[in-house]
């Protein structure tokens, strides 16, 4: 197909994958994660957030998202998320036919909750005929490309928990966010009061990497029987574990990741000076989001693939990934460019 | 870990599989499967089961046993199955909490369905008080390592079509069964009238390969808004249709389901004089059921992993992959036989 | 406890429920609605909103809703609401938990959607990662208690059947409506393209008389079945019958709807005059919701039953039952206005 | 319709209970069970079951069942039941739909389960690819009119709590229970162990009186949310209360209950000399099965209605209510005597 900027899921998978699955192709092991590399994976993921943390291989980010909502809520319950939460917008309501819960969705200007968004809708405690709010979920970064910082994370995990509540992170892009802000993995989560974490790498150069991470103890509770029961149990877990494991351990997460950031930051840098391109949002991690006129990107998107991302204000998505090139981006700007002349 | 005769998913796979996926591994696609390789697996999945054959990916025997119940039946429905059935007994009430329906259980001597059997459980119909019969469900082969000849598939099919049912066949090991009744695919499911199949390959070399495949095209609706609902949608899909195409393109099924196989036939011939081991069922595909004192079993495993299968009775399951050797089942016997003088 | 204005739930019964009750008590008859009165309803529910109507009783209206939302969406398809809409706000998760799909909420100035406000939601058709719209539910009175005209009903049963969609209607106050637009129970529905109704009367006047009333034949499959499974099937079926006939063939939905309404507007007459007292919206039926200083709601609280309905921006609901007398109102009045002097 | 023996539910109700329902039609209450009488009725149950009793009043049967399961499983876990059971065979796969959860069914010879019943389902602890026995559920009497001893009942309920399980008895017909027994509700239940109670009156005279009891405190969570949530909240529940008040405070339930008892032992003894008629079960409480030719039934079904219980082996069940009088059992021998000739 053409390149272009569609999704960092439309890459494939770094070559040192490759390597992981074939040391991890030895003999017989155990299935379903009682394995030798699901075991030191584990081990590997208390070095990574804290010794509390546990982690469960799920299969895609749907799943991560869907056990995590399931280890905070029953269907009773609810989730405050933005109404641009992936968990709201992009999962065919999977939480509510899986979970059976409610998600209650706040307006954001830039994807991004704050206490005091998160506040509106917390009411009807103890009021039989209303959902109980029961976790908040965010994502680092947020499906527009911003990103929280520590404090502000902090600070609507101190509300959860003021609340009896959990808080949640959507971390189909941690990485891309942790480069970002020149944090650690733990840093950004564990360190803030964050309960539960969907952890991928897929979007990062991983053939398939995504998990649960409970941060939370108190929370790690009958987990592989929920996982179980939701589909997401995988037999030959140890090719999902050796995934994983090189994606933290060889440093793989970061190397990507600061590559397509940077892929992002250069593209925006030669957006700024073109007229009639307005960025929408600050250029944190690895998207651009831009506004243009509509002959301009549909003519584009003949030669390059890219989504739609709101038509009628004619905003679309530019998504750069590791194996992103810089001619790729002078290349698309000087094609966008001659379409402005 | 000890090799053993567990489980065949806990062999690793089969080397062609990591030239598919590098093959695959090449520039941009589309994920959730709008990429040329899935495409050309569709294209595939039809010679392979004829052209009215749909194919959607799973991660797993669970996700493709719940879709395909999902595609049958309603949640005031009901399946019936063997008791011993895998959707009955190791999907952790799965099909209860995705699809929300009953199984409607059928003991068996030999984890074999017969119209007979089968019929015990037809009634009730147009009774709103009880799930109503929609589906039958069977093993090929089953969990007891016991095969359907092509007639008796074909004489289930017409029983269920004859209530305005469907047949479904979990087909997790298919490949073992086609092998051993020296048979196609097709001519297996689609031509004695099977209506929607479980086709994995995971068990058979592949790192992951499941799906559930559509052979009744009345039921081919909103498959694609099932599987995202219940988290089975997979992101870079072209990595999970390169495997499955070259397991069947490459005959890669073929060669490793004969030789498990031919694996447990071995085993079972060097058992065959042992006094005090008795083989449970016929030996048809690629485990042996046998009962033998505790006190040897036990001991055995100290050398070698396999399962308890029902402690009660005595009786364990000897599995054998394509990567057991000949060497494996001599020694292995040898090792039992120490233990029975 | 104090008499008061908190919801038109909180009055009791008209005597002729009794009757009705005492009548249809005599001998035996088959249970679950196989019986003479409940078939008797049926023919009498055809005569009120056309021949190809059909009624299934449930218990609450809470089963009404979810009965309706199942028969005409799938667990990946979406109802388009209000905000404000009982089905959102007050079954405490009901439809996500039975039924598994999503409501898509808009934001209403007045409880009202219009064809405008629903076409926000109308997007995202044939991609699996979106729930797909499927049905639009209005309340009619809305809980704000306002009215749709019939044109303004009809738009939306056009709009909804452009997309292949049904048009729902929460009648749990239906009566109050008909009352005040003048027209029939017909033509408020089916004349307008309503395909299915949630059809109440216990809050005007019955013990208990919920209904699913299925207007689109289209839609009546498996309503049994549907009904059963999600608990809502009654036992002794002729006694929920005989209080729905009576409430229909008594006129008795009219005379306690025409009351309470009558008494509303009183209240609202009454109210007009006062000083730093604000009525939010058109008084349409049998509520009237009003801003008012804090101290003076929580004071009159010590005295009336009634609900905040917004805390923040200091709105309270008054309700008029069937019940209410004109003394109520006056000394209700009366003491609000002591308290504002 | 004709008279017959059809089901205890086939009656209407006691007179008593119009009195109870206009007594509670005073004024203004609080809805969904903040009213006085609703309060009145929660001390009853505690000093007729003991003080830590709780009730929650439901519609019916499928509710209390429903209910009772969701206070004590998880969808991952299971409930260990008859064959029989109504929960399993008569609720169209409600606690699947709305519980997610399965049930592991014994097969009896009397619908009575025993501990070595039991603990053939009593395996898989721990193993996440099983649902996790979780709770036995008994209907006392059983679904074939036989009845649990105060010790069979106790047994039972050690058991459960030596696996940390929970004991349910689905009371339909409770009170027929206690009055065979000549014990106490709480002397059959509390005193036993038992944890959560299916509490019924429906079949014994009243309109609609069904509720869920639970008597282990530790299982009193959240049950205001599952039951609002599974569409079980009534809202004017002092009408629901009254009913239940009424049964338990005037005698109504032994008066009732000792009357249907003794018109099924009359009619047992007008058929103990027929000869071709076989009686299947002790006759402990108000039903009577019975094997006898088919066209004797068949013949006999055009004058009286009864259900056929099990076609196969010529099998019906004869239920006497509260208002079968000594002439209908006569009369009813006497027509099958006639036939008999």
């Amino acid at each position: 197909m053409k390149r272009g900027f569609g999704s960092d899921n439309h890459s494939g998978f770094s070559p040192e994958v490759i390597d992981a699955l074939v040391r991890a192709n030895d003999r017989h092991a155990l299935a379903y994660g009682d394995d030798e590399v699901t075991e030191r994976l584990r081990v590997l993921i208390k070095d990574t957030f804290g010794p509390q943390a546990s982690i469960y291989l799920v299969f895609n980010g749907t799943g991560a998202n869907v056990l995590s909502i399931d280890a905070m809520c029953r269907s009773y319950e609810a989730v405050v998320c933005a109404e641009t939460a992936h968990i709201n917008v992009d999962e065919c309501g999977a939480p509510q036919r899986v979970v059976g819960c409610r998600l209650l969705t706040v307006d954001t200007p830039d994807g991004k909750l704050t206490p005091a968004l998160v506040k509106t809708r917390l009411h009807g405690f103890g009021f039989e005929h209303h959902s109980q709010p029961k976790a908040i979920s965010i994502s680092q970064p947020t499906e527009l490309g911003t990103l929280y910082t520590l404090d502000e994370i902090r600070a609507l995990a101190d509300l959860a928990h003021s609340y009896n509540m959990y808080l949640h992170i959507d971390g189909a892009r941690l990485a891309n966010a942790a480069v970002a802000l020149g944090c650690s993995f733990k840093e950004m989560t564990t360190d803030q009061g964050v309960d539960v974490l969907s952890f991928g790498g897929t979007k990062n150069g991983l053939i398939m990497g995504e998990s649960c991470v409970i941060l939370n103890p108190a929370l790690d509770n009958y987990m592989l029987y929920r996982r179980k029961q939701m589909t997401q149990l995988g037999s030959k877990m140890r090719f999902m574990a050796a995934q994983m494991e090189c994606y933290i351990e060889s440093g793989m997460w970061r190397r990507n990741a600061e590559h397509s950031n940077r892929m992002a930051q250069l593209l925006y840098n030669e957006l700024r000076d073109v007229p009639t391109v307005r960025v929408m949002y600050p250029v944190q991690v690895n998207s651009v989001f831009v506004q243009l006129p509509r002959e301009v990107w549909t003519s584009l998107q003949e030669d390059y693939f890219f989504y739609d991302w709101d038509e009628d204000a004619n905003v679309v998505r530019w998504m750069c990934s590791f194996d992103t090139t810089e001619d790729d981006i002078r290349n698309f700007v000087q094609a966008l460019k001659n379409r402005l002349k």
